[in-house]
């Protein structure tokens, strides 16, 4: 199957020797030679590759225009991240369209292949840029200001690869474009690795959010004042960590302190601030809000009892995401085509995970396949599909495509 | 006094016009400027200038040789550290130099006024990097190979300031020449301002160090991996920063957990790995011991709990200090003469913080003056000393220095 080609062409780009892991961060190095991969595969095809005014990337089989049906995913990574979030969407999405035409089919409408920037925020912080740009849900003004670690902005960094930063913003003649959106993923988790079947569907998105967390306390001496003369940062930081944790517990939900900055982080050094990133999500947003809450308030207490400042901000929220019922079915029955009979229906599943394709649900009908991960891990070098389930996920989405492109546009 | 210009001179240098607080780096911009003013201060008072072997300074009044009274401090500084913390020694053994000769004195023997390179480890981990390194208490080629944050080595650093790193290592003849040290230094701690001693004397350094402990777990998805399925480093952590502070408690010792490197640091990204490095001080040998192993077990504990690995190593450790207690009782005595009769017997103190006299202490007798510090904070923008205290600072020493001075080497 042409997938394990492209796959073996991709594989090398931004991989680390020493992890295994990803590190390709827009606009930068191993983020351009994966975004050339695409564009090479993608006109070894014969697809007419245009980059859009915000840097997402599409190609189209068919004449660019309405009624377009439209699958991808992206190719940036969070740091030292895994293998297949992201890209085995995009590999997936250029070996469907070799697998449609060796079996001779001919679209009754465009089919375009979508790689979206920034997906993972994991240069300039908020997540699904690209598409947020696409869609209007973020001011290009903000975006044009994000900074990445060393301080270059948005507008820099895209100035340098060579696109006009002043034309960032919604493009509402792409969207509407497109009929139907359909993006391939690996799973983020063990739900499929129990069953007997490689391929599940999604059903949601879990509501979900970043929120900074500064707390202030006072420099000091760490060798000479007394640990009751202390406002250490540091101790409501902890109480935090172990907070999210156990209210993730509580409500089945989960919350996360990780990303944070210690100021000035000497080890004789009591912090003046400690700045800590709380990533949340639940099924509903009742629960988030419960979790969220339940944070604040803990982190809030122990900085009182140590006489620390605190202060709490979102840095970017998302509602829950329901994908279309009727879309989701009928991919369902699609994939559960080639499932073994005793497999029983195909699994449809939410996810705790944000995805482009939450972000374009409320614009377009969209839908996700999930291609089973036996380890369950992501983000993570350790993140896996076995190349047969790889296979069959580039079959189902073929198989997919090939029902949504018999017909020209109009219902998806 | 001359002390008020040669103060104000030098305390642009380095200071952050945000927080106030200074930047002093071994070898880098601020402290190449804080020791060109050294040096020129020194050269403006007719005092010859010397850069030993490891890139300590010394202006000696009168011919270098035996016999010589040895005073002086650092000013290199902690990141965002306070003015006080070593400038306050250097100036003030300048200004004691002024004084005694506006006293018309002349010294019996030489005087010598030292600044030690790297006291605060601030740019290369290890403390008092100077005087280790001429007193023989650490390996050169360790010292050489020691890097900063940019990955930058000692060895190259020292090149780049015009320096000859292979000559670095013990310098027997000049510490043979030194018969006595006495290093003024701002209180670290509250203990005078509750007396009517502007300037104290030092009974001891707590035995400290430095432990550095790695949390090893698995890098995961925050998202969508169940907390029960986790096996997240920062719960092993945040369980070991409360677990320090509570040992500390309860032993009256000091325990801080502020330096920490977490990997990759992304706000959805569950850490491979957090580095956290244990600060520990306690009033005798068998104290620390028993809060360092308690930190280390309740990692350990934790560490477990989670499915993490936890290691822990020490960076750098010094015993306790006990100085002369024939030095500090003459020095108390000096200096009790210009206390008010109501005030009582000049305070006698321990300090938790290391200083160069700490490393000198082992091979020349060593004394310690405090100047009163009424914040009592310290490696902090806020660390302070009045004025009329920084100057009855200078008359306690240059008092210290006369009697010293008086005689021809020997005894002291």
């Amino acid at each position: 199957m042409s997938f394990d080609r492209l796959w073996a062409d991709l594989a090398p780009v931004g991989r680390s020797a020493d992890s295994g892991g990803y590190h390709r961060y827009t606009w930068a190095g191993a983020d351009t030679d994966a975004r050339a991969w695409f564009t090479e595969a993608a006109a070894a095809r014969g697809l007419e590759v245009r980059t859009d005014r915000n840097g997402n990337l599409w190609a189209w089989w068919g004449t660019p225009g309405p009624g377009a049906v439209a699958t991808g995913s992206h190719l940036d990574s969070v740091p030292d991240g895994g293998a297949f979030d992201g890209p085995l969407g995009v590999a997936s999405a250029l070996a469907a369209v070799d697998e449609l035409r060796s079996r001779g089919f001919t679209p009754a409408r465009p089919l375009v292949l979508g790689v979206f920037v920034e997906e993972e925020g994991g240069r300039f912080g908020v997540p699904c840029l690209g598409s947020r740009l696409t869609t209007g849900e973020i001011d290009p003004a903000r975006a044009r200001g994000l900074t990445d670690a060393a301080g270059a902005t948005w507008e820099r960094a895209m100035e340098q690869a060579g696109l006009d930063p002043d034309r960032i913003g919604p493009d509402p003649e792409l969207l509407g474009w497109l009929d139907v959106f359909v993006e391939l993923h690996v799973e983020q988790g063990r739900a499929l690795e129990d069953t007997d079947h490689p391929v599940g569907v999604a059903s949601a998105i879990w509501p979900h959010g970043r929120w900074r967390m500064d707390f202030t306390g006072r420099a000091d001496h760490a060798g000479t004042t007394r640990v009751q003369d202390r406002n250490d940062p540091m101790l409501p930081f902890a109480h935090t960590i172990l907070a999210a944790r156990a209210l993730a517990e509580k409500h089945d939900a989960r919350a996360t302190v990780a990303k944070s900055l210690i100021t000035p982080n000497g080890t004789n050094a009591i912090p003046s601030l400690v700045s800590a990133w709380l990533d949340a999500r639940a099924a509903d947003e009742a629960t988030l809000a419960s979790v969220v809450e339940g944070v604040c308030e803990a982190a809030e207490r122990a900085a009182r009892d140590h006489g620390v400042t605190h202060t709490m901000a979102a840095e970017s929220t998302t509602p829950l995401v329901e994908f279309s019922h009727d879309l989701r079915d009928r991919l369902a029955a699609i994939v559960g085509t080639r499932a073994a009979e005793s497999a029983g229906p195909v699994p449809v599943l939410p996810t705790g995970a944000g995805h482009d394709a939450g972000v374009l649900s409320a614009h377009v009908p969209t839908a996700m396949l999930y291609v089973r991960n036996p380890t369950g891990v992501s983000h993570s070098p350790q993140e896996w599909a076995r190349p047969e389930d790889s296979h069959a996920g580039v079959l189902a989405l073929a198989d997919v495509l090939q029902d949504l492109l018999a017909v020209p546009g109009g219902t998806y």
